[in-house]
């Protein structure tokens, strides 16, 4: 139901609304890159129900979108309502804009009964977050946040065009790697609402979760080489099958991420078979491992025993491991005191507390360099997100509405009293 | 040591003069295929060492080549001894030719000794049987056994060739998928050595085998289809993984097979993930089931049993299967008195009787359609074969020749007798 007012539901009706032409770059699917004709049409769509929210809305260097809406005092710290508007390729409606929506939708809330709070409420659109046009990810909340390399400047994209030229091209007048950097001391707090791209929630029947933070991540090639032959003619006795032996591994990883009956999860996602005929016992295997949990500890206690699991099945089998390490990222916790507002904002909705690790990535984790950050967990249907059957319950999204709006509350009681 | 006289030692080093230009189509490694410039220059030197060898030289329509040397009485039928002259790209010196030199080196010591047989020994040389070429394989062997349907001479090769062209252009006068055709009748026995291309021999340490017969073999496409999701935020116990799926089936037809503790072997040697991310949980798994044994009524217990392990694992995990067969060749075994003949023979150079299963397709295949098959295993390097690194003992060769020569006795004594 998409009401006049302030509501969760417009919010998700807009995020419908800016998945289709002029809104995607492509007519038949969803895909808005940064600094597209899409992306054009996105900031000047999304601006407009910023102002009508009571923003004053301006394009930092990196055309990130910022609407703020003042406190009582003039030049008081923000907080920062963000997330992303770029997508994936065929992507879904919802990843991204709806944390944008539903700031604009508290903020005009506020506006509607002239509030103003002991703070300044800041609503972003990242330009980038999901990495689909330069070979990196977050750029727009990194630049915010102030921690791009210099070497940023330099990336190009598959038409070789840099970064730099993209934002020229686009209009942007300063520098964008220092000129987007937010000065310190700004940011009160961080909110991002996002879906929660997982089936956690739908199959507990909850609406809303407080987020934990965002996972530490390992990722490895392991690479399995034993000895190519003759599908018929080498006994079974006699193999040394990579394929044999990568299948003992695969389920040994399984295994130590199931027995740690925690958020902690491990993904065999990718596995490349050489020489991969149908009559030839497999020399070589290559496959990707992936484990993420809430602390840095307890991926790296499973990762130790999935590495021993690992080197005693190549033993016990005559072939040999290599584990190269891709990726290693350092957990990002939420901040205790915003989740106990937000677990209570979320119980006055009328469900219980949930807490969830967030296993994604989001721009809450570059926000974080800037000040203490909260995330929010929203229900989508079958977890299914990065699709076009992304879907979020317009209830869902009023649920979510009501939570941030009483964590803003929470949180202004809190300065009001300071 | 390569001899003057007939040995089994110049029958290999015979095979590595094979190996080089003029003999391969290409300069830097063996590729011989068929109706090729390296395949005239090959046919044309083994026909000057057979002539050599006291025999009558011919080529039939489908271009093989063919020795004949007669009986002690005119018109007798043959002993056959045959393989085949061509390689897989990038092969390897002995497989296939080693049996067509062997053959000729046995008649060259017959012919030093003017010795005739109660049989005719014709030794021939295909030109077809690693299908390297037309999208068949055994296309000479099956040519003289009269048993190629006549969609074959439709075929075309990659550059759009035509069997029959091809064949014209090499000078072949008459139509190949009738007059190549062995008339009923003129085959008594059919005798071919042939590289093991496995390790069993060399980890006995044993030169040669009898071999038992060529296995009766299955060979499937599985697909496993469960449900993609984030490698992050899909908990592990709500997952339906594809790719872990399937290894636990990987796992499974590999206890069967060893379960089994006889000659069959299963394998799977091919599995493709989609999407094959490492950041995704896989949705689809497809893998290659390859399952042989001496016997239909063996492979096909392991069979079932494998087929019901697969669905029992689908059925827990909440995923699909879903399994097509390609091929079920039924087994081709060897005559039980042919064996007989060639133990004892193998025993007679010193070494122990050893039967073997061939797990690998061989021209013997395709002769069996004429008469009584034998073939002898000849132990190589490590079991590798279609490989530059393939290698045989000069010893081995020799070992080969003594077994082939005390067969034709045994076989001569047998008919003279008769």
């Amino acid at each position: 139901m998409v009401t006049e007012g302030a509501s969760g539901a417009r919010a998700a009706a807009r995020c419908r609304e800016l998945s289709r032409a002029p809104y995607s770059d492509r007519a038949d699917r969803l895909f808005r890159g940064w600094l597209t004709p899409a992306h054009r049409a996105t900031i000047e769509r999304v601006g407009a129900w910023m102002e009508q929210a009571g923003m004053e809305v301006r394009r930092d260097a990196a055309i990130n979108l910022i609407g703020r809406y003042e406190a009582a005092r003039p030049d008081a710290p923000a907080l920062v309502i963000g997330s992303h508007l770029d997508s994936v390729c065929d992507g879904g409606a919802y990843d991204g804009p709806l944390g944008v929506m539903l700031g604009i939708e508290c903020v005009a809330a506020l506006h509607a009964q002239e509030r103003r709070l002991p703070f300044a409420i800041e609503v972003i659109g990242f330009g980038d977050e999901e990495g689909s046009r330069f070979p990196a990810a977050m750029l727009g909340s990194r630049a915010v946040a102030g921690t791009l390399a210099a070497g940023a400047a330099d990336m190009v994209d598959a038409d070789g065009i840099s970064v730099d030229a993209a934002l020229r091209a686009f209009g942007s007048a300063a520098a964008w790697l220092t000129g987007a950097h937010r000065p310190p001391g700004t940011m009160l707090a961080y909110l991002e609402a996002h879906i929660e791209q997982g089936p956690v929630l739908e199959a507990e029947g909850l609406a809303l979760a407080t987020v934990t933070g965002i996972a530490a991540q390992l990722r490895w090639d392991v690479t399995v080489t034993g000895v190519a032959g003759h599908a018929g003619t080498v006994t079974m006795g006699l193999r040394r099958d990579a394929v044999a032996a990568a299948a003992r591994m695969v389920s040994a990883i399984e295994d130590i991420a199931l027995s740690d009956a925690s958020e902690l999860v491990a993904t065999v996602g990718r596995i490349a078979v050489a020489p991969g005929a149908a009559n030839v016992i497999a020399g070589d295997v290559r496959f990707t491992v992936d484990i993420r949990a809430g602390t840095a500890d307890r991926r790296d206690r499973a990762a130790a025993a999935i590495r021993t699991g690992l080197h005693a099945i190549a033993d016990a089998r005559g072939v040999r491991i290599a584990i190269a390490t891709v990726h290693d990222l350092p957990p990002c916790p939420c901040d205790p005191r915003l989740m106990e507002r937000l677990d209570a904002a979320i119980v006055a909705t009328g469900q219980p507390a949930r807490r969830l690790m967030s296993g994604a990535g989001h721009d809450a984790m570059a926000m974080a360099a800037l000040g203490p950050v909260a995330m929010l967990f929203v229900r989508c249907a079958g977890g299914v997100s990065h699709h076009p059957a992304e879907q979020v319950d317009p209830a869902d999204a009023d649920a979510a509405f009501a939570a941030m709006r009483g964590f803003i509350d929470r949180l202004g009681d809190e300065h009001r009293d300071a």
